[in-house]
């Protein structure tokens, strides 16, 4: 038996966080909070993520439970909540998945998790980590769409750089590093990656918060890890890199 | 003849009620208001109105007149004018509709409305009269979406509920007694309808008022009914039920 | 060598000016600002703009160029650029367009400018010269689609009118000599024109500025002229009549 009452928009950003990975979803309730790992069908984009006990109003937990949805049956309902709304969401052994609000109450039935497998994080040496504003990596996302299909990053001593290449168009954003977070790079690494997925987890960034870790390799998969609301919802993207043909 | 002043929104409200139901609007010109009573092609839903003469800021009436128009002819000129702008409606026999407004003058080629059948509203004996928040009907039938093409209505001594049924998911609105606007209902009362319809009427009846009167029955036709503007315009529909085949 | 810093705004008005007309843009960079001259491919509408030296904060100009590019690449990073932002546009002979802004660089592959021909402006008398609101054009152009094509444009002693007439439907905006800005007419002039041109130029233009002055004459192309920002940036629009039937 599980319930717990949570603020709409928290759920929110969770699901759109997933959905735009995969459409059915796995997640673990535990005593310290609902844990979620799932990679997508092509096994490009991962994501890791926790919401802490602390983000709920409420959480009134028994046993841990691993269930298993469409992700836009809860989706679709939260987006009828109001951002300020609280949701109440219950779940007891057997049952289905009950999500209510305002008089509002709906039953989500659920799918066999034991068949979905489950997905382990690699363990990745990544040289790099730059803490980067995330509104900036999201501008540049847009000015790369139409000009090719993968974005490389690349990070320097003083810099982070990310840049698209086109036949006869290329565009970049380098910022120096008296404009990041913070910077910790001993020497360049470089890797590239598909625009779709990356643009993706961007914008997920950008509704969630201001800055994004990005730790980074040589033609390696590379980890993006950002937080909400004051650090109880956290996440973290891991993508495939693209080789480049040159 | 007839000439009459209004307010562009009072316009905009009532060619929006109509047209979710018909392509071409019949109404009668009387002398204390304009009337209009129009079934749809499947005659699942029916619209029967009225527009004051209060409701206008300025009426000329010299006889009654009964005049048919594609209401797209009439509802896309008053697209184009401002919330605040005052409307000029003529009529002459014989004549074409006109719509003026700030330097603008449309002129509306009418249907021979002595060809177009007309409605009469069924007798109806519905047990139970309940005032219902606009904006809690509107959430419920955009929640119950996807999940059925029917959402049912129950009402009984001291609730009313909606309700919509999936394979394996449900979605339910149910609102207490102490949240209504009033609520007669001797025993419990349901009928079945389509969402489509229904959620169209809805989403009129929330332009319109903050609360709107349902009298339902079992298995029967509902009626709905909303004022707008203090009263002066006033609309109501009908909807056929569906039948629970359990 | 050039190097000009301006708005963003100024750039993205002048880009949407020209895509109304044409895909690919050929402009001129003089010693007292940047021109452009483009005919549509059906050769029904044109544009002749200027942006003024004054327009620019900062003006580098070391010799005449001419160069060519598709609109959609300059278009497309101006669309990213904030309203408030300036933009640096650099281009070096045989280079790229270089277009910059906050940590942001796109290098525009630029085109063949001598294969594009050279458009000149047609030497027209137009004996009426009206000055309109921009905003009454564009609500009448917004009325009359769906009714026809074409627009008729009429200038009269004392009034400006634009109407549209279907087979059983019309529309007009007739404007009296007191709510213009300003009417030279002698005598009754009136042309027609494609709704589908003139809506797109008042949308522009509209964009840019509250007044437009209108040069017309019989049966002859129409001249719309505005100015944006103080004057420092001057678009002008000719657009060939259609021959009425009757």
């Amino acid at each position: 038996m599980f319930q717990g009452k949570i603020k709409a928009d928290f759920m929110k950003l969770i699901t759109d966080a997933i959905e735009i990975l995969v459409d059915e979803a796995k997640i673990k309730i535990k005593e310290d909070g609902i844990y979620g790992r799932m990679v997508d069908p092509a096994h490009v984009g991962m994501i890791d993520f926790k919401i802490e006990k602390d983000a709920f109003d409420e959480y009134k937990f028994e046993s841990e439970e691993e269930i298993a949805f469409d992700l836009e049956k809860l989706s679709g309902i939260l987006k009828i909540a109001g951002s300020n709304d609280t949701v109440e969401i219950k779940y007891e052994k057997e049952g289905r998945l009950i999500v209510g609000f305002s008089n509002i109450t709906k039953r989500i039935g659920l799918l066999d998790a034991s068949e979905m497998p489950d997905t382990k994080v690699p363990s990745l040496e990544l040289q790099a980590e730059i803490v980067v504003p995330t509104e900036q990596m999201h501008r540049i996302i847009k000015a790369a769409e139409g000009i090719s299909d993968h974005i490389i990053l690349e990070g320097g001593k003083d810099y982070f750089e990310m840049r698209a290449e086109g036949d006869n168009d290329s565009v970049e954003l380098k910022i120096p590093k008296e404009e990041l977070i913070s910077i910790k790079c001993e020497e360049k690494v470089k890797s590239m990656f598909p625009i779709d997925y990356l643009g993706d987890m961007i914008k997920i960034a950008k509704e969630a918060s201001p800055e994004i870790k990005i730790n980074l390799g040589n033609n390696y998969p590379v980890k993006l890890s950002f937080e909400a609301s004051g650090g109880v919802i956290k996440i973290v993207y891991l993508l495939a890199p693209r080789i480049e043909s040159d």
